[in-house]
């Protein structure tokens, strides 16, 4: 049997429009992400397992087995770091084979086999301490810690690792069919994560019983078994939850809706699809920071009110971020609709990559939208969720970029690359050539087995307002709009080329006035990309003192020795000059002088990278108000 | 001997350029304060009373006394709240006599005698469990705790209420300084408050080891005895301090900077005022609300960075303020420097008075400056820290009213009252006539006992730009400046009359351009009041789209029977009108359409106290930048 690395095997799933292509499929050769996934193995998950030694999150396994004479070190959770790490080396070595990694793989996979108790168990905080199981789901974050063993097992099994992690990971499932369900133990763990497992492993092994365990702790949610708080969405039932709920923990919330995706992929239900249907839209247009991100405070690690969207004080968790890509992954391929593709484009490439450093070694928990130069990456955290995460995304990066449906091929991100993709039985070889996401011209090129007929789906972001789209160098007369997946039926024969040619303007993006944190602000687009301004290209003024207009000019220019290669967008405005030794001044006294200045912003994702300074994403646009507001005297 | 209720006693204090005036000299007869004082009796201490009740608060004295049958209820420092109700009762009584009041408050003085160890040590947390004692300063709030009840103490004896409780105070203070020390127990609580009570009770018995004791304690901080936190201040020396801490707790830092001034009154170390400066100034410059709120963040109850000021997640708890209040009233009394004095005030009819509800029977912890709706007063709170506080501080209001310096009187706020105030052993009627704070004239009437020369130092607000000052109807020629003490020395008769005319315009405020949450707002004052939009008074708009331009007319317009009466500002504006469906468009798309609109203010105090809705301090003015940016090019 050929091993499938699949990271969500929609294959069987009924709901599901889009199938699964294996993501040792596609061999990215671009400038951005591959040299990115290549960092992760020599540097990223290196680091990352010195960190799992150092904290001890690996000797809490040892212990167990008498090698290492220690306590339980870190949070209750800690075994989830090592089980991300092992995920991601699964992934990863899928497609980059490096036998020092497969050698601790295999070592990691002993030890958590080992701790495995005779009745199926894993948790080495709780090894050893029957009585303490479950007593306190809450916040114990058994089911949380034992979902991403069972994702770290299917990640091995599909990518060939080794069956061996797959077979604990049974066991545990049928422990926690035994112990978990009506009648059973009713009580759903504190933060979600165990229904996407769930679900996951029933696409493996086709058990019913886990379907309807995960349907089980998800119906669960608003019954008070978590004391009805917010925090937990245990606020109301999941099907009637009107919004994200503010006070909800972003994390929790959205792996929770990534585990109701993955259930109505399975069972379709109608009042599910509407539940996710209102909380994607209560995200996207009231709770999402224009880099993708979610989570508008430090407080509870929260989703806020509506439009509460802090710059400075934006938490914007980069485990948020991975999750909101999942979920609209999921999103997607329940409907094929180019909106969740949008999303889950625009997250990625902002908020989420934000989370890492160019080096690879270190990590944003935090990704705030503006900043004073106090907030730097970290080696690790006391909390170290979020550098595991990042690492496992990235590593199954490449299964994001193609699926199929019952008519055709999907093409959701753009990056040069070759893919394999198995159409009814045929192999399609697809090709891209693109210096995206700096520019906006993309050659596809497609070499199918033999000559056939079926549609490809080119996705068109949804900042794509101008593009035009050529097969074989003849312009397509078809409306191109953006935020849809372009069909293309005809019979491909090898060496079709489609060339895209969207046009990437540099834009600026205002808030709806609610968002009381942005008013007269704007932030700068180009094609996925947010931009800010960092203090480092912009000395001898403080960045969050520069203001634009609406006469400012602006223009893009590749700068291949910044940063590891950025588009940067440089431009014209005004630095705002005055008395700052007050904080509230007498609009009668108050005045500001504007000094013509130039600046230069950078890819959000790139900040951080290089000396301390101010940043800011959200700038200030001085005639905003003047040019945009259509005064009615009545 | 005749009690003298005092709330800082500066009489014998090298170092305090103002000395005390009773508050039972000053009476109150104006139709602000004095029904608020009198809703003190009649609703908000019997309400707290309860409170203590059903919470368990005096159960946790009977408990120990076997009265009743209990578990130690609420947080480990839940004996402060009946200490702080049993201060703001002493204090009330002094003035206002109420039997059934002192009948409980001697019932209290009775608990809390009976619960001293042999040792003098007293808490009902720790009774009985000498070995748990100081075991966890950092959070055990043991002498957070005792400290209210000394001050509680103090209150008791300087109100003639009973001295027997000052004994228990004198005991414990006695077992302090038994126990701490250098060479004993050097360690101090997590949160500051019994270095402003020993110096209290300093100056009652004067007794050298308190003072030494509370400096001590203060120098104590920065030794990373509170591992270096900056939430509990011990980031560094305090002496060292350059800024308010951000993440400190601004509760704790208040308190701290309190102390550390009561400190400064007694022994006037140039180091630790040119400390106290540079904090008051970073705090008054970077960190403050312009309702004089402190605290920015609800992760850790905590200051802010430079200018980090969010509206909506405002923190600015009722207890800071108070603190605030606490903080300035003993900056000034070191000083006699008008600008603490406007601090005071500002704080006072602002964010602290918000704390408190129309009715004297809900309470704010938090005090946003912009809402939705959804945050309303309640009845209690599981940390219920503010309510007693807020009473404690309003019953001891007239004595913020005056003070004595070597040369004279000083009157620091204006209401109608009459005092009685001793001078030289001679005493001197002061009545003030005014519609304070709605209107700026104010009438002092001066009736000296025997004609005498002395000075009279009237405080002109900061806000005061343009004021005259009649002596017996004649003009006085000297320049008026704000936010000074205007002296007035001469040979006063029975019946001189001054007039202070201070003309109260209304006045736009902005911000520095460093505060991002408020780009392109201004906050509507008038007086001593800031005020805002609410929903209540704005109907068929919502008052987040509410907009001014520099053209706007306001008017102040006195509404008797709104909100227990107040002087509203109405205006013209502008609504705007916008597609709000997304939240992020592309300034191309983008416009707003802004109708004229008519729109009503009120006084932030007063906020919350309708139906639930929007409100709003930070309004946008549409051309602030257009009419207040000079543009050079160059």
């Amino acid at each position: 049997m050929g091993t499938k690395p699949i990271i969500v095997d929609t294959t069987l799933s009924p709901f599901a429009k889009l199938k699964p292509v294996p993501l040792t499929n596609v061999k990215l050769k671009d400038a951005f992400w591959a040299p990115r996934i290549e960092l992760l193995l020599t540097s990223t998950l290196p680091v990352i397992y010195n960190k799992l030694e150092e904290s001890g999150a690996l000797d809490n396994f040892r212990r167990i087995l008498g090698k290492v004479q220690t306590e339980f070190k870190g949070y209750v959770f800690a075994d989830e770091h090592v089980y991300k790490w092992l995920e991601a080396a699964a992934w990863l070595l899928s497609y980059k084979h490096n036998y020092e990694l497969e050698v601790k793989v295999k070592e990691v996979i002993e030890l958590v086999k080992a701790v495995q108790e005779p009745d199926g168990y894993v948790n080495t905080r709780f090894y050893g301490k029957p009585e303490e199981r479950y007593k306190n789901l809450k916040w114990s974050h058994e089911l949380y810690v034992g979902g991403h063993m069972i994702q770290a097992a299917i990640a091995c099994k599909r990518t060939g690792i080794c069956e061996k992690l797959f077979n604990v990971a049974t066991k545990y499932a049928e422990h926690l069919c035994n112990t978990f369900g009506p009648g059973r133990l009713e009580m759903p763990d504190g933060h979600p994560e165990i229904e996407i497992a769930l679900l996951e492993l029933y696409r493996e092994i086709r058990d019913k019983r886990l379907l309807e365990l995960a349907e089980f702790f998800i119906e669960l949610r608003g019954k008070g078994k978590l004391d009805g708080w917010s925090y937990f969405v245990d606020n109301k039932p999941f099907k009637q939850l009107n919004e994200a709920p503010p006070g909800a923990h972003a994390v929790r919330f959205l792996y929770l809706t990534t585990g109701a995706t993955d259930l109505y992929l399975e069972i379709g239900s109608k009042d599910l699809w509407e539940a996710l249907n209102r909380l994607w839209l209560d995200v996207v247009n009231k709770k999402m920071y224009i880099t993708g991100g979610v989570g508008s405070r430090h407080d509870g690690e929260a989703i806020g009110e509506a439009y509460e969207l802090p710059n400075d004080r934006a938490y914007s968790e980069t485990c948020a971020s991975i999750a909101n890509i999942m979920w609209n992954y999921r999103l997607l391929l329940a409907t094929g609709e180019a909106k969740y593709a949008d999303i889950m484009e625009l997250t990625l490439y902002n908020s989420a990559l934000s989370g890492i450093s160019l080096d690879g070694k270190l990590f944003f928990y935090v990704n705030p939208l503006a900043d004073r130069g106090k907030h730097r990456r970290q080696p690790w955290f006391p909390c170290p969720c979020c550098p595991p995460n990042i690492a496992r995304l990235l590593a199954s990066l490449p299964g994001y970029f193609y699926n199929t449906s019952i008519d055709g091929i999907w093409i959701n991100l753009y990056a040069s690359s070759e893919a394999g993709i198995e159409f009814k039985g045929k192999k399609i070889k697809i090709e891209q050539v693109t210096n995206y996401p700096w520019e906006g011209r993309i050659l596809i090129k497609v070499y199918p087995e033999v000559e056939d007929e079926f549609a490809i789906y080119f996705r068109i972001p949804g900042w794509a307002e101008k593009a035009k789209v050529y097969i074989n160098e003849k312009l397509l007369d078809m409306p191109i709009r953006p935020s849809t997946y372009l069909r293309i039926e005809r019979l491909w024969r090898e060496g079709d080329i489609v060339k895209l040619d969207i046009e990437m303007p540099i834009k600026l993006f205002t808030s709806n006035p609610m968002v009381i944190h942005n008013t007269s602000k704007v932030a700068i687009e180009r094609g996925p990309l947010i931009y800010c301004l960092e203090q480092a290209d912009n000395p001898g003024v403080d960045v969050w003192n520069i203001a634009l207009t609406t006469e400012s000019t602006l223009k893009a220019v590749f700068e291949p020795s910044l940063l590891n290669g950025v588009m940067v967008i440089e431009g014209t405005g005004y630095v705002l000059e005055y008395d700052a030794q007050r904080l509230y001044t007498d609009l009668g006294k108050f005045s500001l002088r504007a000094k013509k200045t130039k600046f230069r912003a950078i890819p959000y994702y790139a900040w951080s990278n290089r000396e301390p300074g101010p940043m800011s994403v959200w700038i200030p646009l001085l005639d905003l108000f003047e040019k945009k507001v259509v005064r009615k005297e009545n």
